[in-house]
């Protein structure tokens, strides 16, 4: 790692995209729950729900609501679309919850075991504390600690979640790293006075619609995967 | 584990005193850095301001606080009584730190490893985040998720620390057991509809002032340890 990452005692990780493949494990579900869906599109649109559904708490439309609540709220609202009007309570209840069932890629688990040596390794997620627990626990994710937007009442990107993070290590902003495959909330990080790390995740939509992840210079660090991250740190 | 107990899913532990030595911890500490004090008197005196400097926060007196910083205060008022008046601010800020340093009891750290398999384990500690994961990271407790007081800003026996805990997971409090090796807190986790299981640990405050750890019937559980818990629980 370069002179200007040396310091870093924390690593901090998105985990929707970076840590966990959320695309492929909906579709995997839905191929198992309702075959007759088309997996790919029901993912997109679930998960294109996110973004306007935490703006809405931000914006102070909406009290502050856990992640398992706005996922509900975007998944009775794209149900019908997709012929699903009629899926009873549980069946909704049990669907919501494959946010706490999604699945690392495959580089994840020993990337963070390999980083854990070195840094303390915590989620920064929006997702809330229960989701994130439970899909660690599922998943092998092994945390230094749980740290979620739910302990800061605040959705990244807003600052109060990253320099919330800051603080709980009493630490100065420039020894915490964000680690993330989306570039709004790198840029929130750095605004903020932490090291930023782009992680490459090109499958994050399906294989269908890759994603751009050509380097930004902005970023301390550039990376192929998590494994590729803890060559880099000498981890 | 009897049937009352039988649907318990998440074990929350208290952490100083049922799962980590701090008397002994501190003692050993202050052999080493400051072998002219009473280390035994010291670490007393030091965790008998807790108490107080909590209750001070949860009456209103003071804003909230985190550990970190009670003990700071507490550490301040009693270093003129053993001579230590003249610590500077970095031995000051090293010597309050001793906290994250804590070692486990010998059956700790195996006792945890057993019961991660069968439960999710949480810490629910008046410990702030910081100072618990620094001490998991440590001393090698294997956490599923740091819950703390911070998060729910009230410390504990407040019921809103418990009930905060049992909302994180979105279950009924008697799917959740408090581990604690302190009656005023188990009594606390009770009323708010927990399980509950007493440690032993009677050797909390030093070997000379053994600890009356006699069963109560309130508990569900009561344990000589964390590998007598497993044992009981089938983990």
């Amino acid at each position: 790692m370069g002179p200007a990452a040396a310091s870093v005692q924390v690593l901090l990780f998105d985990i929707f995209g970076t840590v966990v493949d959320w695309h492929g494990s909906i579709v995997r579900e839905m191929a198992q729950l309702h075959p007759e869906v088309d997996g790919d599109a029901f993912a997109r649109a679930w998960r294109a729900g996110y973004k306007p559904a935490m703006a809405r708490v931000m914006s102070g439309e909406l009290g502050w609501t856990l992640i398992d609540d706005l996922h509900r709220i975007v998944l009775d609202g794209i149900l019908p679309r997709f012929g699903l009007q009629d899926l009873g309570e549980e069946q909704r209840r049990h669907l919501n919850r494959v946010w706490h069932r999604l699945d690392a890629w495959p580089d994840s688990v020993d990337g963070l075991v390999r980083l854990k040596r070195r840094f303390t390794i915590c989620s920064l997620s929006n997702g809330n504390i229960g989701l994130l627990t439970n899909m660690a626990k599922r998943a092998g994710l092994p945390w230094d600690c749980v740290l979620s937007a739910e302990i800061f009442r605040a959705y990244k990107p807003d600052p109060r979640a990253y320099l919330g993070a800051v603080k709980v290590f009493d630490l100065q902003p420039s020894q915490v790293m964000l680690v993330a495959a989306h570039h709004d909330d790198l840029a929130g990080a750095r605004a903020c006075g932490l090291r930023t790390a782009y992680v490459e995740r090109p499958l994050e939509f399906g294989a269908a619609h890759p994603k751009d992840v050509s380097p930004r210079p902005d970023n301390d660090l550039h990376c192929s995967d998590l494994l590729d991250l803890a060559r880099r740190v000498g981890a």
